[in-house]
């Protein structure tokens, strides 16, 4: 078997077909329906889904340019779930440019998006391979999982108790069955075994769980400058992440009231906020606690890894993808 | 060749199954997803284009069992547009029930419509035939083009001069694709050829037009008991519809100051204006030259029919269903 391809390789190959195929989409007419598309798919983005794809086809030797289509998809897909989680989430920005509800309008972001997401399965169904019913029967199951996990997050806004089992499976659905299911299609594509689809599809459960937890985390104690945008952000809307969970399943009484008195606090500056409730998470130990977490998951995705039987060469570039994913240095 | 099925027990049958199926829906997790998914397919409807999917599957000498999840994904697709379409054109009431952006929210619509369009695939994706990729490649195109019909639907609102052309083009997207595409995606399930399948898919198209100029004849000169809903519907919305644009294109200027001015008035009495307008059209033989137009597509549709060679006994269904849409006696 000839060498894995690298990850910038992919990667490249991916913003090229996309530049290809969605630079010219917003000549299409009707111009305001396919404008945003396009406008959505220049904003960027590590393209780390449809990499994720490519990657597994790759590890069990199939062809690349044969999965490249799928990847497109995979891609289109969140992309489509990002623009419309924006306008259920009425967030105005996404990556520094305005989300298309605030550039263009409500009626035109909620279409383009149900635009998108046909458009991406227009890009799976050019794939051409014995497994395309399979495959796209598991990209749909996925798509459904992830409409389930933004239901749950936007459930638990309104919810007093949500407890961490309910969490991790929210985060399951909204983040990492999507990785995960790039990883399946690809070893599909592939004509890898069922067990091994099923091998590296719990990688990516594993990993996206990992990275989930490890992003919460860094929303508090990061380092400002590595992590890229302002920390805090979680605490200042009261979002029910594993560490708020956690810190209150395990906060004594007097922690508990503390806790409880920035949750429900109207008026408060912002760095002062933040300030308190990193302390008491800090108090609690739950750096530690949630790094363990996500270790757990992470080791748990590497074990999966390594069940695969293929030679340990061709599974470099998913490693080192795995540890970029969770910045690591080891 | 066996005798084909009647409109009535495929009609059942495509009832039957959605109520299999859609009956419990509601009480999956999460149910803010899925409850307005149940409400929505539970609203009713003469479910036409599950149907028209299993008459041309019929025709062909299909199985129709076999076509069935397919016409369920018609119809799942087809509610997924009329509740994301009530959003966006503020419309708060469908058959006589609140809309779902009504009865839930905003947020809830937009994301159960967005978990009924890839239903829609799961559902089609079930369905085992050599045909399946290039059935649901169609199935995407086809909805690809309802998106642009909606969009050019909205963005003739904001027109001042939109052209017959454009507005013909407009109701082949918005209405009539969906129709020739579930005709069409029967005849490939039935394996037809590529040419009667084609045949078949004009005969939609064709007939969706007609249906729709109809439909609009209907909304401004129909006997209120006849047609179901109140007429002048239209007329009151300024909606850019044949008669409307035909009136622009034909009127005196006399006539054309008039109708102006009830475009533009802002304070009125909508009899009054009903009236007006009517009189306006009726003037200018409206009645007739839209009812000729519709004709014409009707007679279209059914030449496309007649050249598909198999015996005339086996296409009699078909003509009564194209009979009763256009609500024809004769």
């Amino acid at each position: 078997m000839k060498q894995p391809h690298s990850i910038e390789y992919l990667q490249q190959l991916v913003i090229d077909r996309l530049k290809e195929k969605a630079g010219k989409i917003g000549q299409t007419r009707p111009v305001n329906l396919y404008q945003p598309i396009e406008y959505t798919l220049n904003m960027g983005g590590k393209r780390l889904r449809p990499v994720m794809l490519l990657m597994a086809c790759d590890l069990f030797g199939g062809k690349v340019p044969q999965a490249l289509n799928a990847a497109i998809a995979v891609e289109i897909f969140h992309n489509f779930t990002l623009l419309h989680d924006d306008i259920m989430d009425h967030a105005d920005i996404r990556r520094n440019q305005p989300a298309v509800h605030k550039k263009y309008n409500e009626n035109v972001a909620i279409l383009s998006g149900d635009a998108m997401s046909i458009m991406a399965y227009q890009f799976l169904l050019k794939t051409e391979s014995p497994a395309i019913q399979k495959v796209t029967q598991l990209f749909s199951k996925t798509a459904m999982e992830v409409c389930e996990g933004q239901q749950y997050d936007m459930d638990f806004e309104n919810q007093t108790s949500v407890n961490i089992d309910d969490y991790l499976e929210m985060i399951r659905l909204k983040t990492a069955v999507l990785i995960a299911g790039s990883f399946k299609m690809g070893a599909q594509l592939a004509l890898a075994t069922d067990a091994d689809a099923d091998r590296i599809y719990r990688f990516g459960i594993n990993l996206g769980l990992a990275f989930q937890l490890q992003d919460d985390l860094l929303d508090v104690f990061a380092e400002q400058e590595k992590f890229g945008k302002k920390t805090g952000g979680d605490i200042l809307a009261n979002k029910k992440t594993f560490l708020l969970l956690k810190a209150l399943e395990l906060a004594k009484p007097e922690q508990k009231e503390r806790l409880n008195h920035w949750l429900t606090k109207k008026d408060f500056d912002p760095l002062e906020k933040i300030a308190a409730v990193k302390q008491i998470y800090t108090d609690l130990n739950l750096k530690k606690i949630s790094q363990q977490k996500s270790d757990d998951y992470y080791l748990a995705a590497l074990n999966e890894l390594q069940a695969i039987e293929l030679e340990s060469d061709r599974k470099k570039p998913l490693i080192l993808l795995a540890k970029t994913i969770m910045k690591r240095e080891h």
